[in-house]
């Protein structure tokens, strides 16, 4: 999927969510066996009831990783529950020398058929081209993250002018087009996003930390939002673990649905 | 393992060497089948052959994950062969929010059991906390890379004083001490080594890039040797692809005893 295919899908759901399938076996809902069953039945139902609502889906390798191979099986094996013309990112953060960024691409692009695989900037142009040589697939690079750790080194002043996640975002605009590049912004920022906005008007935005980090949908929408929506919004906790009941697939779809609610007037707003 | 056993083994070995297994199914020798077999044969062959001479093993994370999760499995049966008192380094480059970190923390030092993992710093302290808090374990964080990207980033000044490498150096060193962090140091940047070893005396230093990307072995260690001598120094290609003929394995162990001859003089003079 690319660019183009993403709008289409905004249009058609009228919702720009992105569901993050950040799962942990201690926190199934009860009635679930806490293994490879459980896990991946907990997944599958995610996925169903949400799936109406998300233009994509991220998956948080850590969680994965966590389990060892077994993990990686789970992983591939979440993706095929996710629906065709449904964005996939591997929220994986890598970002190596050039020969190991291109195993890294391998492995998410090839190995695992993501869409998509946000990376680290701070090893520069070698770290990130590797990536970008893969046709139809999209780059989702680290600028102004959500956590409190963003204040250590994103936001310091670089060469005297800009902040750090500025010199990124430019810097990295140079290697790749709007169409194979994405940036990760905090929705925790948005006085900020506005900002990163104007400096990039046509790039999508991926935006975590709506709901448990604290980020406002409203705020970061009307700071962000352009004329192809230009925002993924990653709701992940909110979501999947809505209730612990029985019911919890019920539960994490009116979830989504409430978001992809909210979501629909701004997309009659902006989407041309 | 921690700092105090790595130097037991730099005394009792007189060698600092990390041999690197960035093994690619594509390059083993002829003779072994381009399979499981074959690649964790070349492995455990390539560990008995150059663990004479080699205090440290990294692991290139990327290099099994192209291979999905049998590739995790592999990185399973390569750690059983190295021997005990060996250190194992996990170079995964790893990094992200506070939950997500100690996922990643889990799947390394718990669930494959590594003495250390290499971080990446960009999202700031609480993407490094995490892995602090495993006791007896090592979190290696990059600072100056071995790779011409370096320069995109890493050696911009920040807030008009000090170049970010020397920022996240400073930094990161007030979240947990020289027992618990070690930096990355690209050899091919020695002219930098001897300041950051005035920045931080008392810190290992794991140094990539002696070999297939040029660094200078004689250099680096003139550049930042202590009285720990206080480098692992890291060779990959040059050691395990010494040789793709059936002798690999003691093209290998010649490789890794020419340069542990070179580092045992080094390490007479520099070791207290």
């Amino acid at each position: 999927m690319n660019k183009h295919d993403i709008i289409r899908e905004i249009r058609s759901k009228k919702s720009y969510l992105c569901t993050g399938l950040d799962t942990e076996m201690g926190k199934l809902p009860k009635h679930l066996t806490k293994n490879e069953n459980g896990f991946l039945n907990f997944n599958k139902q995610i996925i169903k009831a949400t799936s109406p609502y998300s233009v994509a889906y991220k998956i948080n390798t850590a969680f994965y990783e966590q389990y060892g191979a077994q993990g990686w099986n789970w992983m591939e094996e979440t993706l095929s529950y996710i629906p065709e013309n449904t964005f996939t990112i591997a929220d994986a953060k890598r970002g190596d020398i050039g020969n190991t960024s291109k195993m890294y691409a391998r492995a998410f692009f090839e190995n695992l058929n993501f869409d998509a695989i946000t990376v680290s900037p701070y090893m520069g142009e070698d770290s990130i081209r590797p990536f970008l040589e893969f046709p139809n697939k999209t780059i989702i690079c680290l600028a102004l993250t959500s956590n409190e750790g963003h204040k250590d080194f994103q936001t310091k002043h670089i060469d005297g002018e800009k902040a750090l996640y500025e010199s990124v975002i430019e810097t990295v605009c140079k290697w790749g087009n709007e169409n194979q590049l994405m940036f990760v912004v905090g929705a925790t920022r948005a006085e900020k996003v506005k900002e990163i906005r104007n400096l990039i008007p046509n790039h999508f935005l991926l935006v975590p930390g709506v709901g448990a980090q604290g980020g406002s949908l409203t705020d970061i929408t009307h700071a962000a939002a352009n004329g192809e929506v230009g925002l993924l919004v990653n709701s992940s906790r909110g979501i999947i673990y809505a209730s612990d009941g029985e019911n919890f697939d019920v539960a994490a779809g009116e979830s989504a649905l409430q978001l992809s609610k909210e979501m629909s007037g701004f997309v009659e707003q902006y989407l041309v």
